[in-house]
């Protein structure tokens, strides 16, 4: 199950950057499951990866490269995760971006491993190996969408991004593609994020605006509470396009890289497993934003507020008793009021006065759902975007080993 | 569904606690929903009641009587949890107490009231006064078993126990009942459960030994990491029978208090909302107590590991996922072993050596499971107990208005 519609947009080319895909044989036959990512000379990359402690192999062997070398490739396969292989996982992730770096003669530290898939099982490094050329001959600037299908696991459909920023020197193009489904409780970066610019940004900024954006996308999001080990995100400034060259150039980039970034948050959300719903959870007039996202990811990752959407149960109980729980310190319930879609649920912690079943009942029975929850203490606030809980859910993570 | 025999022990009387029960029309006609527990002169009692800052009237209500009055009784409704009522809820919750304490000529701050069942609804005052009479005539000292009955909602089973403590001036009986199925996470106390001793204990005490036993019992036992509204632990002393005079009375005491505490937590989990598990995850060479807690209840509370459990599925890269996720700073994960049931599948943070799929999923076919989690970072340690997830807990939950 998926809400909202499958669009995957027309994304342009990006100058500096080409991508090519290949079936290893990773995944089930017939399926894309190596993706290549070719970055042009010049260019600078910034990352964020999990803040699992258990960070897989090729995530750790990624940050290590990225402390060597400015990136030229990125090689990523879908069907197994190389995590928690220990040792044998580091050597294969290093096999794999030498037998990359031997093909196309550059540093074996210009490339940047991404797995994603089972975990505990052995890296395929003979099946990578033998895919590789494959994904090499079909590297061409127009491959955003083969790539975006070619990073899937149990995603139902692909998820692209595209933008354009108007720079004082000129336009600029933005594009990201992005992969979730479970395990989503992203604490960084999600599982797997690639986005790319023609923009000339310097790294130290790429990076600051990358950690900026990430922390307004895919740190808001969650569809079971669960931080998967290979999450990472990366984001390509090739320099072959114009630079930002001044505070509004910057702030006009910023803008549009929480808007990519967003956009591919929430495709994560909306194909979150056995996702029927679409929730926004607006957290309003807390004492901080720290306190605003505590209320708000106690209220997403309540099984029983989960299970109420699945049902499409205004069940204003459940979001007391979750706001309640959230470790707020001397949380007045008096003062504290609850919307959804607009319709004001509970106020002063109790039911609201004017508030019909009937009313609650029509919002609810819609895919798309904004919980407002006012907490009458403060001026800050938080949004967080998530998924509900269904039969679905159970089942892909009973019968899928990841 | 549920795990284990559904054993409900012989409860023997205990000197000066007499109970009655009676169907007062609060859930479908024909089940038992109003319970009264009468409590002799000179008994002390303790309590523990919820941390969710949205606390039920019926809580707020009991912890004010508690600081004016030594209760004398307790009337426990079921099939409506009297909470986000407001204003309106701790009115019906007194006005309760006072139709009980006019009939038994009593303060009404002598009448402690406890709900559990639907929230947001308004409590039904009248069925529960026209039940009263019912109640009453019905007390009598062997009335545990059909307490039991009268306080479960979505439980499956009546959860009892009971014990007897060899003091030094004569052996004391320690009785309990309890409730749970669902919104379990408790944080000082479960939904319900009521306990009576016929041992003299002082207030403080009382209070002192109720506290230290619901943290190694209900604090550490986790269905769906919802934390009730309505939790509410109970521990009456009559002081018709012995004394705590020493020491070794008090740990005598202590330890049986305990034991008849964690029987009615793990009942509770064995009767969590769709378990087809049973599992106790032991974390230990952690650095400090608390730390071991965070990494237990992060394993108990992931839905991937739950749902791992529900399919019988031995996969060890998910509680590596679950461990690594938990806020503990500076985790090694080349010291972390994983056992299952004292098979060892995870080791140095990887597959151990000489595991094999067919032992681990020989062990997770079973219904009991025992998860030890070594974190090689010190000699701390915390024993949590939960409850798997299934398509049942979903289904549950979809249909429950709670």
């Amino acid at each position: 199950m998926a809400t909202g519609e499958a669009r995957f947009p027309e994304m342009p080319e990006i100058a500096g950057i080409r991508l090519g895909t290949a079936m290893a044989g990773i995944k089930r036959p017939g399926q894309r499951d190596l993706v290549v990512i070719e970055i042009c000379e010049g260019a600078h990359a910034a990352a964020t990866f999990t803040r699992n402690a258990f960070r897989a192999a090729p995530v750790r062997v990624a940050q290590q490269h990225l402390t060597v070398a400015t990136p030229r490739y990125l090689l990523i396969n879908t069907g197994n995760a190389n995590a928690g292989n220990g040792e044998a996982g580091i050597a294969a992730a290093r096999d794999c971006c030498a037998a990359l770096a031997e093909r196309v003669e550059v540093l074996p530290e210009s490339v940047l491993p991404y797995s994603t898939g089972v975990i505990g099982e052995p890296l395929p490094v003979e099946r990578i190996r033998g895919g590789l050329d494959g994904a090499l001959s079909a590297l061409n600037a127009s491959g955003w969408s083969a790539a975006a299908e070619g990073i899937l696991t149990t995603d139902t459909r692909p998820k692209g991004a595209t933008t354009q920023v108007a720079l004082s020197s000129g336009t600029v193009t933005l594009n990201g593609i992005a992969k979730g489904a479970g395990m989503i409780r992203p604490n960084m970066a999600t599982m797997l994020a690639f986005l790319a610019t023609d923009a000339a940004i310097e790294p130290v900024r790429l990076q600051q605006l990358l950690r900026e954006g990430v922390e307004h996308s895919f740190n808001r999001i969650t569809i079971d509470s669960d931080t998967s080990t290979n999450d990472a995100c990366t984001l390509v400034a090739t320099g072959c396009g114009s630079a930002l060259l001044n505070e509004e150039d910057i702030a006009a980039f910023r803008d549009a890289l929480i808007k990519v970034l967003q956009t591919l948050a929430h495709a994560i959300v909306r194909d979150g497993e056995g996702a029927t719903k679409f929730v926004t959870i607006d957290v309003e007039q807390a004492r901080s934003e720290e306190e605003a996202l505590e209320v708000a990811f106690s209220v997403a990752h309540s099984p029983l507020v989960k299970t109420a959407l699945y049902a499409s149960d205004a069940n204003w109980g459940r979001l007391l008793m979750a706001v309640g729980k959230a470790p707020v310190e001397q949380l007045d319930v008096e003062r504290i009021g609850i919307d959804l879609n607009g319709v004001t649920i509970a106020e002063k912690g109790g039911r609201a006065a004017d508030y019909t079943e009937e009313a609650g009942a029509t919002e609810m029975a819609k895919e798309d759902i904004v919980i407002t929850i006012r907490l009458g203490r403060g001026n800050q606030k938080a949004r967080v975007w998530t998924s509900d809980l269904s039969h679905d859910y159970v089942s892909i993570n009973a019968d899928y080993r990841s």
